[in-house]
Formats: C-alpha cells, sequence, structure tokens
C-alpha cells in the first residue's frame, strides 16, 4: 500500500533538552530537502544522522540532526525522517508547521503504527501493545506489553484459529464431497478438537483478570468529607512508595490521581478532594460528583474525623460505600474521639476498619498492608507469555470461547456439519480481529484514536 | 579536559512515542557495548543509528535504535551515545538506571551544555540561549534566543571586550616605559576611545528592557474574591488567544499559570483562586498569600462582581492594587448592578476600568486590547541581533558601563594611568563573564543549575 506522508511531533510534549520531528511516507526525504542545509560533510546514508540547520527562506529555525530512515527496514515500513531538534514548544511547533506547508500532512494519533500494521511489519495486537509499552505505570506492566509486542500473545491466539481453520477444512471435504471416498472427519473427532481449543481459550481468559491488573492497576478512590485528611493520607502513601506518575496528561485540573507502585502493580489513587470548582465559595461536600468515580473504582478508601461527630453528609457517604469493595479509616485519632464508632461498625460491619492519625503519622503502614492484602488476594503470579490484558481482546477470546461452545454442543448433538461450521467460522473471525487477520477500518480508527500524537 | 560519564533522559517527562536517553564521556560506548544487543547488519559508524534491543542480561528491556557520535563533532566535544527508545517512563527509567549500573553518572542539570561549553564549543552566553530556546514560549523569543546562540550577542561582547583590550595595551606602553620615546597615547585619545566604547555598551543597555520582555513575557497576575469570574476570564483570555502552555513544570498544583500570545509576546496569566489548600473549608481570600504574586507581576488585572455591594475584602485587595500597573474589571454586568463604582473610581481613578460579563461573553476583547495596548506601549520593533535579554548580562553590561564611565571620568581629569587602567581592567572582567572568559566555578554552577535535566 502506498499512503500519503505524514509528520508529527514524536517526542513527549514539554520542555526537555532534545525533541523529535518524526515525517513517514513517499515524499518524506524530498519534504527534509526542501527545509534542510546541511552543515560540514555527512551524507544521508541510511539511519545516518546529519547535522545541518532548519532553514525556512533564509531564516533559521533550528539547529538539528536529521536522519533518512529508508523502507522497508523501518518503523513503518515506508521511508522515515527523523529530526532531533532542540527540546522546545517553540522550536518544534515551528519545525513541524514548516514541514506541513512543505507538503507533509499532520499525522493522526495512532497513525505511525497504524501503517506498521498495515504494511504487514506488525500484527493488531502487537500494535495495540506498543500504547501500552508507553503507558505502563510499572515495570510488570511493561514486561507484559514487551511479550505481546515480542508476540506471545499473537502466536498464542494465532495457532489456535490455525487450529480451527484446519478441522474446518477438514469438515469443508465432508460437507463438499459427502459421497466420496475421502476420510471424513466424525463427530468424535470434531468434539475433541474442539474440547482442546476450548480448554486453551479458557486457559488464555483465565489469566485475563490478572492481566487487566497489571495493566490498568487498581483504581483506588479516596472519599471523605473536607478536612479529614484525604489529601495527607494520599500524599503519606505517595511518599512510602515510590510515586511513579505525578502527572496524568488528560486529566483535568479539579481531580487529583497519582500512582503507587505496590509489588509491580500500579495503584492509581483519586484524591475526590480534588473534585470541586476553584471558584465555590460554599465548599460541597462533593459526594453528587464522586459518585461516578466510586462506580469505576476497584477499591474505595473511607476516611472519617475521629475527633468530630458523625454528620449527616458522612452517614450519606457510607451508604454509597455500602455495597463496594472498601476500608475505612477513622483519622485523627491523636485528638479527643468524638465519633461514635458503634454506628460505623453497625453501618459497615463487613468492611476493615483502621485507625491513623496522619498528622501523627500513626497506621499508614496499615493501611499499605491492607492495599497489598487486596493485591495478594488476586494472586498475580502468573505466567506473563501467557496473558491477556487488553479489554478488547479479553472481549473478543470470550465471544471466540462461546462460539467454539457452542460448536461443541452442536457436535455433541450430530447436528449437520453446516451448524458447526457457522460457530468455528464465528470463532475464526472473532480470533482474527486481535491479530487483525479480520478488521473493519472502523475498529482500526477506533484501537489508534487512544494512541498519542506521533506514535 | 576529561570528564567521567554522564547520561540522563533527554526528552521531556511524560508520554511520547519516543524518548531519547542521552550518555557523554570517555566510556559512553563501551558502556553502550555493554547493554545493547545488535538486530540486522547496522555499524556504528559516526552518527549511524543501529536497530538492536537494550539487554539486560538475559532480560529484553527495549527495542530501540541507538547511535554513537565520536568526538570532536558532538554536542559536548566528547564521545556521545543516543538511545531512542519507547518514549514511556518505565522503558525511558529502566534504560537509565541500567546504564547506571553500567557504569555512567547521572548528569546533573544542564551539565551537558557545561561541557559544550568547558570543552570550549560554545562559549557562556551561547550555553545560556540554549535553556532560552527550549524555554520559549513565542516565535519572538525564540528567534532571539537563536540569535544568541548563533553568537550575535557574543561576537558584539568580545568585540567591546577587545576594544577595551587594545586600549589597555597603548596605555601599558605609556606606563612601562614613559621615559622612552614609544608614541604615547594621549588623554583626548583615550577620551574619544573611552566615549565610543561608552556609546557601544549603552546602545545594547537600551535594548535589555524591550528584550526582558520578549524573552519572559509580561506577569499578569488575576486577582478579586473568589466567585467573582477570575477563571472564567483567564479561560475567555487563553480561548480566544493560541494558549501555547497549559501545564508549567515545576509549579505547584495550587497555582495555576498558563501563557496567552499576544503579538509574539508571552504574557503569563495567574489565576489567584489556584493559590490556597484543596482541604481548606473555609475559604480564605488569599490576598496574603497573593501579595508576593502582586510585587511581581507586571501587570495585575483585578475583577470585582458588580452584582454584589465592594466588600472589605475588594476594599483590601484595592490598597495593594493601587499603587500597581493595573486594569480594574467589573465583571458580571448582566446581572442587576450592585456595586459602588464612583467608590471604585474615587480609589482607582487612574485605573482603566472595564466592564464585562464573561457569562454572556461581553468585554473580553476590551481586556485583551487593553493588554495588547500596555504591549504596544514598550514600543517592541527592535533590532533582535543587537539584544541583550538575559538578566545576569544586563547586570554584567550595566557594570561594565560604569566601569567605562568612571575610566572616562579618571581620563577627562587627566588623573595617572594607572587609575584609568583599573576601570578598564574591572570593565574587561565583566564583559569577559558574558562570553565566559572570565568566570568562576560557583558563577558555572549557579547558571546550569537552571538548565533542565538531559541538556
Amino acid at each position: 500500500m502506498e499512503f500519503d506522508t505524514i509528520v508529527a511531533i514524536s517526542t513527549p510534549i514539554g520542555e526537555g533538552a532534545i525533541g523529535i520531528i518524526r515525517m513517514s511516507g513517499p515524499e518524506s526525504f524530498q519534504i527534509l530537502d526542501r527545509v534542510f542545509k546541511k552543515i560540514g560533510n555527512g551524507t544521508f546514508e541510511d539511519k545516518q544522522m546529519v547535522y545541518g540547520q532548519i532553514m525556512d527562506e533564509d531564516t533559521i529555525v533550528d539547529e538539528v540532526l536529521a536522519v533518512k530512515m529508508y523502507k522497508p527496514r523501518t518503523y513503518t515500513k515506508e521511508d522515515v525522517v527523523e529530526i532531533n531538534c532542540h527540546g522546545g514548544l517553540v522550536p518544534m511547533r515551528s519545525i513541524l508547521s514548516l514541514l506541513l506547508d512543505k507538503g507533509a500532512r499532520l499525522a493522526e494519533k495512532g497513525e505511525f503504527t497504524k501503517r506498521a500494521f498495515l504494511n504487514g511489519r506488525i500484527d493488531l495486537a502487537q500494535a495495540e501493545s506498543v500504547m501500552d509499552l508507553i503507558g505502563s505505570k510499572t515495570k510488570r506492566g511493561y514486561d507484559l506489553a514487551m511479550n505481546q509486542l515480542e508476540g506471545h500473545l499473537s502466536r498464542r491466539v494465532r495457532g489456535m484459529r490455525d487450529g480451527l481453520m484446519t478441522l474446518m477444512g477438514h469438515i469443508e471435504v465432508g460437507i463438499d464431497y459427502p459421497e466420496e471416498d475421502i476420510e471424513d472427519v466424525t463427530y468424535p473427532e470434531i468434539v475433541d478438537q474442539l474440547e482442546d481449543l476450548e480448554k486453551q481459550i479458557d486457559k488464555l481468559l483465565k489469566s485475563a483478570n490478572n492481566g487487566k491488573i497489571i495493566r490498568e492497576g487498581l483504581k483506588t478512590v479516596i472519599v471523605g468529607k473536607p478536612n479529614v485528611g484525604k489529601s495527607s493520607l494520599m500524599n503519606a502513601l505517595l511518599k512510602d512508595s515510590r510515586a511513579i506518575v505525578t502527572d496524568v496528561p488528560g486529566t483535568t485540573r479539579d481531580v487529583i490521581e497519582e500512582y503507587m507502585n505496590v509489588g509491580g502493580i500500579p495503584i492509581k489513587l483519586i484524591d475526590t478532594a480534588g473534585i470541586r470548582s476553584t471558584e465555590d465559595v460554599v465548599e460541597k461536600i462533593g459526594v453528587e460528583k464522586s459518585k461516578s468515580y466510586f462506580n469505576e473504582a476497584d477499591l474505595i478508601i473511607f476516611v472519617l474525623n475521629a475527633s468530630e461527630p458523625l454528620t449527616d453528609e458522612d452517614l450519606d457517604i457510607m451508604e454509597h460505600v455500602k455495597n463496594k469493595h472498601a476500608i475505612v479509616i477513622i483519622n485523627k485519632t491523636d485528638l479527643e474521639i468524638r465519633i461514635d464508632e458503634s454506628l460505623i461498625n453497625m453501618h459497615l460491619n463487613d468492611k476493615l476498619i483502621l485507625k491513623t492519625s496522619m498528622e501523627k503519622e500513626i497506621g499508614i503502614d496499615l493501611v499499605e498492608k491492607a492495599i497489598s492484602d487486596i493485591l495478594l488476594d488476586h494472586d498475580l503470579e502468573i505466567n506473563q507469555n501467557e496473558t491477556v490484558s487488553n479489554t478488547r481482546h479479553i472481549h473478543l477470546l470470550k465471544t471466540a470461547h462461546q462460539n467454539v461452545k457452542d460448536a461443541l454442543g452442536a457436535a455433541n448433538s450430530k447436528m449437520p456439519y453446516d451448524f458447526i461450521e457457522v460457530d468455528i467460522q464465528n470463532a475464526i473471525v472473532n480470533l482474527g480481529q486481535i491479530t487483525g487477520e479480520s478488521v473493519e477500518n472502523d475498529l482500526l480508527d477506533h484501537i489508534f484514536s487512544n494512541f498519542c500524537i506521533g506514535k
């Protein structure tokens, strides 16, 4: 396939020492030549960095190192240009806009990786792992993504799909030439093979829950009235753990999200204290606004103030917490206790209730232990080579699993071959959507729209 | 000079398509060789990108493109390695920590550029311009920095310094061999030359005010009670302008700073609504906390609520605004007017008072015009080749200017040559500190500590 020439800033947005502008497509080299003035005696051999200046007519835009990468041994399998420039917003945007003027088109999100897929360098599951690699919050999540990029998941899925196609071929023969003397597949044989495939898919699906947690982490929401110590708790947890992300791109200013790392699993902490308008004079408790966070949370940490009697607000939150996976923290125990603990025990009798004083740094270790116990419950010691973590893949595997079970039911009931075939065909299509053998354009657009610009 | 081997992440921190790890120093190549496994047939010619994997023993850390740049034609004039890896936090940090294990040292802020200076590739003024390039907020600020990197300022300063040294030489001859028949410099000649140099420095200094504004922008603080529309104003201004920075690294969460671009000049908007603790139940007006912002501001935008009578808080802010460069905005004019305008006119009679309704989108254009009028007052149409913008340089130029004026005074009074010499010598030293000909280690540390990591 031949596409147009795309360009984007490929380094994270912000101020850094070096920025990279990347182009891919048939005109990449010509477009570079239109703006690049070589300094010294470098030559554009494949993947050779050449020192020079990006020129807008007679004006120096930046001093850069430029490199031409010749197809097909490139990220996209197309001619690729990378320009290493000064890592500020102005130089990067100036060069970008110049290249757009000279004939390149601004790349859509994930479009470089999409081309790598469309040009057959990687399959769809591998392409999806690229974004997981970049977005991974811990080493374990990263290793999982790297395994997927290396093709472990793809090989598993393709193996199962091949098995189904071979079976299908055998059945076809029975359908097309029922009268001929070709050795038929018998129903017991079909059942045998389907049972084996069902088990394989099932095994992979069993790893999904853990894979998802390793990839996305546990979403933990800290709730409570204002001034009970939510932010202090968050800071204490982040200080003790090795906080690995302090700013989450794309989140609004009003929601404070941070990650802590417990045994390689990212715990996404959301402080609902941030959920409010900055111009509000009257402090709203934010229960309403927090509701959607409640519903998405894997774990809720509900913080109470030991030095005050329970208020209607506390009771209101309690109602919402009741049926959730939650830990209750009674904070400020260094002050005179005025809270009615029996009432808490009555309402939240199935929850773990911990007493802390953020002020005196008491009990933070208990909170940490409670979180890591919850993780241990999940038994995350899994073989990462055999793990599926992507929600889309999990959904497709589940559907394919059902297809195979349906086929199995039909085979067991000795239904006509055509019936079995329909289910197997569906399973083949669904598995093929994981690696991209069978995939619609709309779906591709959707998948790559979750990528970052420049990848 | 020979240094140890340093390493750092050189792309902005965040999630992006590509990240770069940079190493510089005598061991760079060996350290890379310890962790790099080539794939395919690339060879490490100078500046040749080679595809391969970063390996931690038997584990693949990442798939990368690595490049060796051979001294002395590199950024630091040392052997330099760059590793282009996946642009996520985990891959970048994993590679970084592996290289540290294998013998590199984590680079200090600006240490790569410091080496470029210490190894004589660029002078100090050029080195300083590198950070201005990266940090520039508009194209004009960027062009100014690029001019400085190209050496325009350095040549000017060096020219003046050379002039002083030549003059010094002539005077020396008169001192050392007063009785000999060598042609003396006469006082009128000394005065002539010093007057010429005084004018040159003066001209450069005259450009300083504009240079500083182009480089750093106008610091504009939006003040007012809660709920008067400060954030709405900020958002309206940012929406209409092309906001170029949405997150300022290093600022705390509590202060909201954004840049708008007016005619190529960055206007730094600071919303004091953000200056408060998130857990405060009782909303404090923040005047106390805002005071330091008041004092540093080039412009204050004071927002009032037209639909409420003036409160003590308003009057309190008024007192602080009185002697500042300020614009007064009476917002919410779509509601019933209850504010006492005569009182405002009385207290702030020398200020521009504008009426707006952020809700109805009325008057935002007036605010924008007021800001750009203030910029026009500065007459920023200057010759960028002859502009000094860095506070340190301005200070040194001012001191050198005074030295030359002192020398001139001494020459006019026909004081002994030694007296004139002392002043000229001081001027030479001060000018030399701009380009780094005469500079202390402490000063270097201070200058480069303002750089970002990896540059």
